[in-house]
Parts: C-alpha cells; sequence; structure tokens
C-alpha cells in the first residue's frame, strides 16, 4: 500500500469528473479494492474502520431500544423464496445459487442469501408461541449477495456488501409502525450525527417499495453531482410474511393471531455516501464521529537535535491525546518528507493536522490545521489538547452545516412537466405528484429520474406535474445511484 | 421461546448421555437451533451475546498488537484453489460451489469461501509492493462454509460457521513465526481467561496440521466425556502461499523477496466448547467474563403491598450494578413464579442470582446464590453491590481452578501401546512418539484417538508406544470432535 509521491494526488478534478474522481478517490486513498469475481469488493482496513465506527453507533441505539443481535444461516433453500411470490419476483435474478458440493450433485439448489426474511421467519415460526414472546426484536450484522449485472461501484453497487438487517415481530400494527419509525429515526441519526449527510426522509412509492413489504420507509441523500443516494430502508411487512410462514401466536385471549414484522437495513453503501459528500480535490473530509484516526501529528526536524526535542513534545501530544479518547496517530516514518505526509493524509482525510517543527520547540508552540477549510493556527503547546478537542466538535458541526447548504442548493421545485425536466440531474426535485404509478412511470422513461420519497412533512395542494390531477401529495424526483 | 416450566428441565444426566444432553442444553437454553439446509445453525441472540464478547476481547488484543480488521469477498474463482495444490487438496470435499446467478450460467464456477487464504494473497498481491508495507497484519471477522457429510453438531461441526481470520505477511521468517506465537498466546487468553478452559498448546504433527501450512501450532481442550476440542490454531504458511501467488517486496537493498505469512482462527466453536465444559445436569454455568447477563434480580412478593416495596429496591440495585459496570437484568415478569424463574436463569447459567423478599425488605437483606456452586448467602442490602462485584472475579478462578483439575484428571501417561489403548477414550493420553506418520496412522486405525499436539515444552526421553523407537517427542492422543 505503499506509494510513491506523485501516485498520491488525484488527477481528475471532483467537479469535471465525478465518477472517475470518486474511483480514483477510493483506490488512491486505499478504501477499496476490485475483486475477482465480477462485482465483487474487499474493504480495506481504513473503510472498514469507519465501519466499525457505524456498526458501533448504530449497535448502542438498537440495544438500549431492547434489540438483541442474532445469527441466522447464509444458504436459503429454494423452496422458501416461492411461499412469498412479490419476494421472489424482486430477487429471483439476483440469486446466487448453489449446485453442488464437492463432487456432489444437490437435490434442491440452495440461494445465498440476499436478505434473510424467509430465511428468519422459517426460526420465527419454531421460536413464537405465545404473547409473551413478543416483541421479539432481532437483528444480524452480514453479508449479503445481490448478482449485480451493471458495471461495479466500489461500495455502491457490488454483488457481495455488509450490512445490518433488523427483523421484528410485533403483536399489533401499531407496535410494528412505531418500530418502522423508530429505526428510521436512528438511521437519520447516523446519517446527519455520524457521516455529517442531511437526509429527506418519508416513505417510498408502491413501485419503489420493498418486494413484500406493505410499505418502505426511506432516508435519501443528495450527492454532489446531482443524483440521490438511498442511504437505509424501514419496511413495515404487516402479515405479508408472517401469514406465509406461519409465524402466529396465542394472543392473551388463547387466540392465534399472525404476528406483525418489520425488516430495515443500513449497509457499508453508507461508506460510498461519506466519500462522495465529504471530500474534494484533495482527497477526503472525514467528520470527526466516524474519522478513524481523528488527529495526525507530523514531527518536522532536520537535525539529530532537534529530533530528539519534537519527537518527546509529539509523543507527550499523543499521550494527552489519546487520554482524552481522541484517536491519534503519529506519523515518524523516516522515510517519508513531512510534505508527502501533509498529501497523504489529506488524501485520507484525517480532521486535524498537528505539525510540531524546532521553532515550534523554541516558542512552545504547534500549528494546528483543519483538514475541512484548510485553515491553520498557532497555538501555544500547553492548549492543544483542549484546542483539538474543541475543533473535532466544531468541524463536525461545519461539515454538516455545509452538506445542508449544499443539499438546500440541490433541491429544485417544479410546478411544471418542463420544469421537472429542466431540473432532473441537477439534484432532487420536489413536485405534486398524483400518486399513479403511471406518472412515475412516465417520468422514469422520458427523464430516468425514480420517484426516490415521499416526505412525512410535505404535503401541500397543488397540480400533479404530469397528469395536472388535483392532489396534496409532494414526492423528490432525481436520478438515482 | 417462551417454554413451559416443564420444558425446562433437562430429561437427561450429562455423565449418561452426553451427546443428548447437550442437544437438549442447547435447544432448551435457547442457545442455537438447526438451519433448514442440512448443516446450518442459528445463532440465538444469548449465545451471539457470548460470541460478541469473544470478538471484543480479541478484537481489543490483535489492534493493540497493530492488527487491522478488513473484509474479503465471500466468492473465490475456482482457478484460485488449483493454485496451491496441498491446499485444494484439503478443502475441496467441502467446498460448495455456485454455477448459476439468477438465469445466467456462470463461465466459471466460483466457491464460498471456506477460508480466505487464496482470495487474500490475491490482493496482497497487489498491496504489497515493498519493505515499507510490511508487516501487513490484517483480520477479518466473517463466515466461512464448509459441507459437512457427517451429523451437524450444533456450534461443534456445522456447515457453516463464524470465526475471524488472521492473514499476516512479514519480511522475514523470523518475525512471521513470532507472529504465530503471539497469536497463539492470545488464544490461550480467550481460552482460559475468558472461558475458563485450560488447554494444551503446542504443534500440529504433520498429518494434522492446516493444508498449505509449513506448521500448524493450536490449543486443545478436554471435555468432560474424554474427547479433545481443538479450540483454536495459528500457522506458519512460510513462502509456500506466497510463491504461488505472486506476493512479494522489494526489500531496502531493491532485492525481490518472497513474503513470509501466517494465518490463524477462532471460531464459534468456541461457544461449544464453553457450554460442554461450564454446565451441568441443571444448565449451563457461565464464566462471568463472557456472561451475557451476569447477575439476574428475581423479586419475590405475594400482595401488592410487598410488590411496591420489593421493586423500588430492586430497581435500585438494578441501577447500582449497573453504574459498575455489571451486566444485570431485573426479572419482573408477572406471569412467571419465582420457582420458574430459579430453573430459567439457571438453566442460562447466570453466575449470581439476588433474591430480594418481604422478610429482607424488613430485614434489610439480600439472598445472593452463586449458579456454580449453589451456595446461598444472606447479605446486608447495602453490601450487596461490592459483594456481587467481589463474587464475580471469584466464580471465574473458582470455574477455571475446577477445570484445571478436570483436566489433570482426564490426562493419562502411557509408557506402552497397551496401555494407550486402555486410556483412549477417557481423556488426553501422553505418550512418547517417534514422529513418524505411520505410528500415528497405527494409533487412529486402531483406537481412533488422533494426535492432538505435540507441545512446546514437554520433550522427554522415551520409547515411541508403538514402533518402540528411542525419542524425546512426546505428543498427546485422545479421541476429538
Amino acid at each position: 500500500m505503499d506509494g510513491k509521491e506523485s501516485e498520491l494526488g488525484l488527477t481528475v478534478k471532483r467537479d469535471e469528473n465525478f465518477s472517475e474522481w470518486y474511483t480514483q478517490l477510493v483506490t488512491k486513498a486505499e478504501l477499496a479494492d476490485y475483486g475477482p469475481v465480477q462485482g465483487t469488493m474487499a474493504i480495506m482496513p481504513y473503510s472498514y474502520a469507519i465501519w466499525e465506527k457505524i456498526q458501533a453507533g448504530f449497535d448502542a441505539m438498537i440495544k438500549s431500544a431492547g434489540h438483541q443481535n442474532a445469527y441466522f444461516p447464509l444458504f436459503i433453500p429454494e423452496s422458501f423464496f416461492l411461499k412469498e411470490s412479490e419476494h421472489l419476483r424482486g430477487f429471483a435474478p439476483e440469486l446466487f445459487w448453489i449446485t453442488k458440493e464437492g463432487d456432489r450433485e444437490l437435490g434442491e439448489r440452495i440461494a445465498v442469501r440476499p436478505t434473510s426474511e424467509t430465511i428468519i421467519y422459517h426460526f420465527l415460526a419454531k421460536w413464537i408461541r405465545s404473547w409473551r414472546d413478543l416483541p421479539m426484536l432481532l437483528n444480524q450484522w452480514c453479508n449479503v449477495t445481490r448478482a449485480e449485472i451493471k458495471a461495479t461501484k466500489l461500495f455502491i453497487r457490488t454483488s457481495e456488501f455488509l450490512w445490518q438487517e433488523g427483523h421484528t415481530a410485533h403483536a399489533s400494527k401499531d407496535e410494528a409502525e412505531r418500530e418502522v419509525m423508530l429505526i428510521l429515526g436512528f438511521y437519520r441519526e447516523i446519517a446527519e450525527k455520524y457521516l455529517a449527510i442531511p437526509v429527506l426522509f418519508g416513505r417510498k412509492s408502491e413501485s419503489e417499495k420493498f418486494a413484500g413489504a406493505v410499505y418502505t420507509t426511506t432516508i435519501e441523500a443528495m450527492m454532489p453531482d446531482g443524483k440521490a443516494l438511498q442511504l437505509g430502508t424501514s419496511h413495515y411487512l404487516g402479515e405479508n410474511f408472517s401469514k406465509h410462514f406461519g409465524v402466529s401466536f396465542l394472543d392473551k385471549e388463547g387466540k392465534t393471531q399472525n404476528v406483525h414484522t418489520t425488516s430495515w437495513g443500513i449497509s457499508t453503501r453508507m461508506i460510498g455516501a461519506l466519500i462522495m459528500a465529504n471530500s474534494d480535490d484533495k482527497g477526503l473530509i472525514m467528520p470527526p464521529m466516524v474519522a478513524p484516526i481523528q488527529v495526525v501529528i507530523v514531527p518536522i526536524f532536520y537535525s539529530e537535535e532537534d529530533k530528539a526535542g519534537v519527537m518527546k513534545v509529539a509523543e507527550e501530544l499523543k499521550a494527552g491525546l489519546e487520554k482524552k479518547r481522541i484517536s491519534v496517530r503519529l506519523d515518524s516514518r523516516p522515510e517519508r518528507s513531512p510534505g508527502y505526509k501533509f498529501n497523504y493524509w489529506e488524501l485520507k482525510g484525517v480532521p486535524i493536522r498537528i505539525e510540531i517543527g524546532p521553532r515550534d520547540l523554541k516558542e512552545g508552540t504547534l500549528v494546528i490545521a483543519r483538514r475541512d477549510t484548510g485553515e491553520k493556527a498557532k497555538v501555544k503547546r500547553e492548549e492543544a489538547i483542549k484546542a483539538a478537542g474543541k475543533l473535532i466538535k466544531s468541524i463536525q458541526k461545519s461539515i454538516f452545516k455545509k452538506n445542508i447548504k449544499t443539499l438546500k442548493e440541490k433541491t429544485f421545485t417544479a410546478k411544471t412537466y418542463d420544469e421537472l425536466k429542466a431540473y432532473v440531474g441537477r439534484g432532487f426535485v420536489r413536485a405534486n405528484w398524483c400518486g399513479s404509478g403511471d406518472c412515475e412511470l412516465k417520468i422514469k422513461e422520458e427523464t430516468t429520474a425514480t420517484n426516490r420519497v415521499i416526505p412525512f412533512d410535505g404535503r401541500k395542494k397543488g397540480k400533479c406535474v404530469v397528469c395536472g390531477k388535483e392532489t396534496e401529495t409532494v414526492a423528490y424526483f432525481a436520478k438515482a445511484y
């Protein structure tokens, strides 16, 4: 992973060729690499560490709300997919099929899980017997596979990805629907507070919902190239699955009832969003909340004598920052110049760089540089730890603020179909929509924009931009990943 | 998961039918369940929480030693297995083969990973270029699949399991060998300090080593039924894989060299060992270090008036224990009797039970019961938290001590082949062995015992129990899972 200095720089500007810039950034910053089987990828340590931060954050949220982790088999018998026909239709083209183990031909084909509703309901049917077992609030962190025929986009469109999938069973519709919303709130918190990416949230339309769901809720983000990215979905499945898989319970009156279920997931796609939304022509700009390294210390010296003094201060500073639970790296690689290190850590997006040179030694100072704005400030040595702590909070806020501004700039309101067509490609287009699949389809076919989300709080009287029918429904349309 | 009272009890005694007792315990204590595809299993929340404790412990160890987590593809092209012939021979019978995605026949078959050496070296060949990139210390937490034709044994023998697999690349043999030993030490710590299971450690014989390794080191535990269980292995792979996959580096003199690699893994099999080793006819006996719940509080009351008082004390106690980072459950289920709750939490092996009844309320006391010894003691209410904290430490030690005693009792020394045959089935049989594969094979064929481990520190002059040749090598033989 050790590159030459010249290899660090991105040779494409973000606003000139977003797609090529993204791929260069992902590979040069050592975030991911292409796998040998088409569509697969390796998640490299630096981005896996981001995933670990997302995991830790979300895991704590769901556990505090009473959820438990478990693990269900990767392998699903073909017959399971035949039980819920909508679900099958949705996933059939994407299934990987195992037909042999060792030399032996299998009797029934085995699917590698694309999502785990069917296999989990198989178990829930055995595990749930009475109202005492409810709610059952399960989650698993795992890999799933979905065959991708389109070109691979690292983190965004791959045949295998990591995710969490939550699956819950409830005695009533109300409770299940509250669960759907609780989780959507958690997802929003991960996106906005951790990744610093503001999101729209609401329902998916009928044609965009999860295969087998009664309805799907979603959080949707806007990327710098004007394309939307779905970051997480939380589904109310009603009795659709419990009916087919026989997941029922005896209620307090001794009556048998189907459970109401939900499922929800966020994936390593979050890392793709993070990269796209938080970066510039020099590389990543990590929000401190998910930064594997929050502060990098670069010692600068030109003589052995200076080295001893500089390194002593650097080591002390490192220990002091760690004591405050700030994750810090002291880059003492002797074979690299300070200039190389500056570029290297800028590419990796470390939020704060602290430089310590011979002059600082004499003056009792340090230089603190922000990755997001590029600002540099001289700080007294004894104030450095406090300053870094404050800066971490303010950088997080400042990146989020900037992204809110971008989202606003990239959100347009269309009153007519022509306006909608003109805005598509530039961001979200908010428009009145009658709610019909036909009007939605027309937009999709003529502009390639899809209906991303029907916001919970966005009802407004107006005319459907396609058919002109009076409606209160508002939806956001956009090209999407 | 809500059982009737009568369903909680184990109907088989451990020492009468160990295998049936194990299966009953695993299912009744809601640790795991059989999957629909033969050989697969679901890991239920209570045992998954044990896995999370093991993960957290080991993850912290390797990270403190400079390792980083990453994630590599589940799918491996068939051609990769053809590069290292020993590796292929070892794994070929266990591979699951994907031949189709959606409706499309694949050109080259894809294997679902049984272990990730081949796919990881594919990436290392690209990522490692110079001595500056070394050592590369990677680990991944993931699922692997290996077709099992033998009968499924939950946690112990399944077609899919969860594990961590570490893969490291080094500039020198020495450094790689130190890594192998470092990890073996961590594994020993997990087994002994976390699971409270003492282990033998040393090398595997040539015939028992990992397919493709130069040598394999192992930790081996003894189960109550006299069978050995391999808990973790750490392999020195030399240049075997790096050569075939072209993982080389430019050393400081500018010369191209192959890297020396290691790989190592522990799996959810650890949970199987934990269950077998730490339990009795009433159920599990969890060592506090890996117990998902360390203390359960059972409130006892017969009137509404008592209830209010008892619950108040119980809630306060819960908060106090949590403040001390003790994981605690207050079992306030109104529909369950205290007797049911005692049985339930004994089955689940919670180390400490605290009972609070109306009399305790008056006397300002509590009853603290130990799961491991069954001892009960009356304690003053204000001393309960401190007492629980102390007890957690002493239970952990006491379980380990008991298991050391068991290991000693189940370790025999054989001076002759007849003695060896007589001891096989009762535990480990320590014996001089000339080192030849023939003698090892004879023991295996005639007694079904395998060579489990050649201890690092066990050299002793004597005669091979099979052929009578003079040797200093000592090995441990046993029937094994």
